[in-house]
């Protein structure tokens, strides 16, 4: 039941592709990709972590990728290369090239009148492009997304079904947007007055670049004043939350259900895991990686990997021991009562 | 303002389709179902807590439903059971039957020629089923909606209105999915590749089960090679993420704003709490209930509760203590040493 | 490329819509708005915090809005106010008024026969309004919004493209309503019955207040039996989860992320920092500040800022201490029984 399999392709013609060098049978056909432990004869697998090297005894792909180091852990016909996980990567997607819907506008859309759409494009049915918006060429607007006025999406983009980009908002090439994306929403500002909540208007846009992926139901708000920021090759996975006037650097990634608060800076190659929070107003520099569940409070300045998360335990245990934390003052100075003592004695 | 209410039932129909027993007046006419604090005349109300039997003192209710221990504790007409939670949430859906639409697709409806819908779907005003999906019987997809180039939907379920199920994927009979619940993205997959991102084809699918119900903007990923997998009986609240590869044990339940990491395996009737988060590539065994906001680091094996949430104070008191938890270690050294120094002295 | 400036303002103009006095050339002409740092001519900027005091000196902004203390801080030609923040509010609103749709239906809207429109709705593109609905006067319904039956929209709000509001829910006047909201999904209700799970009806609804802004992608759930209540001027981010029979005071502001487990009661002038969490059934009083990122699991009686969470370090000081969390029982009874040794000792 999966995507409809492509035409086979033989391990010399992948290498002829991707580089790397075919050990054993070079005329092996490959159908598809698979895990070693689930892959069946016609599949190509691959071993991406030495900690996987005993199910290339018992796998039944028919070829696996593997790195230069593990080249003789198999008898397997076998292509060695670099970067094996990559080299996966690449593989599936020549055998599963994304679906893409046929150019053309369906009948249900809504086109205003001054929207502009380059060649090829596809318009699913009841999706909308309002008044100025720009499509560019070859992209995808899915059924039912909301296209708003003078936005730009840019060319080969694809958003899936349902998605929303609000008026003015800049999407790059090639990026994918999944269901329930909200780009350009307004920024959370407000100013008390008299005991009352007055609206900030939120007259910035989201400016997202080339190469970025959006997951489904996460959501950008647009800037304040200035824009909001997605640099190229950004990767977000779902129900993300980025505030106003954020800048995420490139080839930065994300995982899901993580809150960014707004003017926070993230530098570029940054992985932040998931659940993770960033307070407002943040520096965060490139390379910097974040651990699942992490709250940020204060800008990270140096690369390494940064972790704040309490241990769990069986729930009796936390109950005795959790509250202690709001001890630990006492407890501190109770140990330094009892070193001045020893202090006072061994002087004696 | 409420729910047209139905025709109203006497307490000996209730019990001839429900069971239990009525002590009372068993002819005792029941409009509606209400707590003890807030029934009025008419309604039915249940004690399912011990701590609020002195409502029953007070309460307007014309009847209550109540366990055999407590049957004595009050003069109203009442109905004894076991298990009286459940069978107020019987009676109430009695009273209060789910809204249903008219069979029938709105003229507004795309669908496709190649889809296949059974009898007695609805399909709302501006809904899409692509080429290939199959709709069960009954099955009332909610306006707004998109189904999939040969998704499945089972029969009498409810998909309300916005929500989005991607190509492929199969959900079983009865199934309830709120608005803007998102099944079938793409997973978060990709490797790094010469400093930039290549994106893994999401090949797997969704495949949920009967019985289930996906609360309002949830998102569940399809699977990277193979599918992800929602087990019969299972619930899930408003905005949860489950990644892609995911396996949920049946009849587990999940509260809102979880994070479900890729390829976690949780087992059948757990209880995960809001906002806990769980780490990719784990398993959860059968029957562990998760506090709520805990994050899981590793496997858990056995059965039980577990929790790790840092303990709330007023914000001085935490800034007091908390930064010690940075310390713990050092001031666990300095213990060891004053307990050294003792046994030296005590040996003198 | 931002939104069309509208007709510049000169600040006497200024001060005689919003109080206030100019000191310095007071027919200088305001274009917009904008911060200190990236001012330039025709912009007016603002002091809110004495900690950018020294960007007066360079800023290029034509004028600046101060506080009667900061009133001597420049020369430049401006507005001496009480509250520079809401000044600049009140200016950005005048200068970037809300974009709005010009009232009417759009011909592929689907608007039932019994629902009730006021003057100069807005009904765009695809936009699903069902039987018995009200619409009030001037509102705006988004390009693929749903309004269920019998619900109730007030005057004057605003619904971006892709929202939902359920049947019978009611909200007020003057909302403004992100795209991927998701107002009166059902609570999450249900009662173990034999192994499987039984569905409690969620018969009330949601009520929500005048002046309420409610961000993308939050969800709101209908009450279980009585309704969930949002009171007037509450402002809620995105990505927010509101459980079934909560309660929110007026004037409370919610950052993005947020879990609140059912039947939680918050007060007025409430402040939630992003992804914070509320366990269920519990209360917490009027001017109550939570931090980012705290699990709140129990009452909060008096006003106050409180505070929960783990501190960051990087990843080996956190491996090396965090876990000793667990041992803290054990610690502080070491350090109890050094203490009862060094009195012993003393005593002898």
């Amino acid at each position: 039941m999966r995507r409809q399999e492509r035409k086979p392709q033989r391990l010399y013609e992948l290498v002829a592709q991707f580089g790397g060098e075919v050990l054993g049978e070079e005329s092996t056909q490959i159908f598809q990709v698979a895990p070693l432990d689930s892959a069946k004869s016609g599949d190509l697998s691959f071993l991406t972590n030495a900690k996987y090297q005993h199910q290339l005894e018992t796998t039944r792909a028919s070829a696996v990728i593997l790195d230069r180091e593990s080249a003789g852990a198999t008898g397997l016909p076998r292509i060695v290369c670099d970067n094996p996980y990559a080299y996966y990567a690449r593989v599936s997607g020549l055998l599963n090239p994304a679906y893409a819907h046929s150019p053309g506008i369906d009948a249900t859309a809504s086109v205003a009148a001054s929207a502009h759409l380059d060649e090829d494009v596809y318009i699913g049915p009841g999706a909308i492009v309002d008044a100025g918006a720009q499509i560019g060429g070859r992209a995808q607007i899915g059924a039912g997304c909301y296209i708003g006025r003078d936005a730009r999406i840019g060319a080969s983009s694809v958003m899936h079904a349902n998605g929303t980009v609000y008026g003015e908002c800049i999407i790059g090439q090639r990026a994918i947007i999944h269901s329930g994306a909200v780009i350009g929403a307004d920024g959370f500002g407000m100013a008390m007055d008299n005991g009352r909540w007055l609206k900030i208007p939120q007259i910035g846009r989201v400016m997202v670049g080339d190469d970025v992926e959006v997951g489904a139901n996460t959501t950008i708000d647009r800037g304040a004043l200035d824009d909001t920021i997605i640099e190229d090759d950004v990767k977000l996975d779902n129900q993300i939350q980025i505030g106003h006037n954020c800048f995420i650097g490139a080839h930065t990634a994300i995982a899901g259900c993580v809150g960014i608060a707004g003017s926070v800076r993230i530098g570029r190659y940054c992985r932040i895991g998931g659940s993770a929070m960033i307070i407002g107003h943040l520096e965060i520099a490139d390379n910097v990686e974040i651990s699942a569940g992490t709250l940020v409070p204060k800008s990270i300045r140096k690369p390494g990997k940064y972790t704040g998360v309490f241990p769990i335990s069986d729930h009796e245990d936390w109950s005795r021991n959790a509250s202690l934390v709001r001890h630990l003052k006492e407890l501190r100075s109770r140990i330094r009562t009892l070193e001045q003592q020893h202090k006072i004695r061994s002087n004696k």
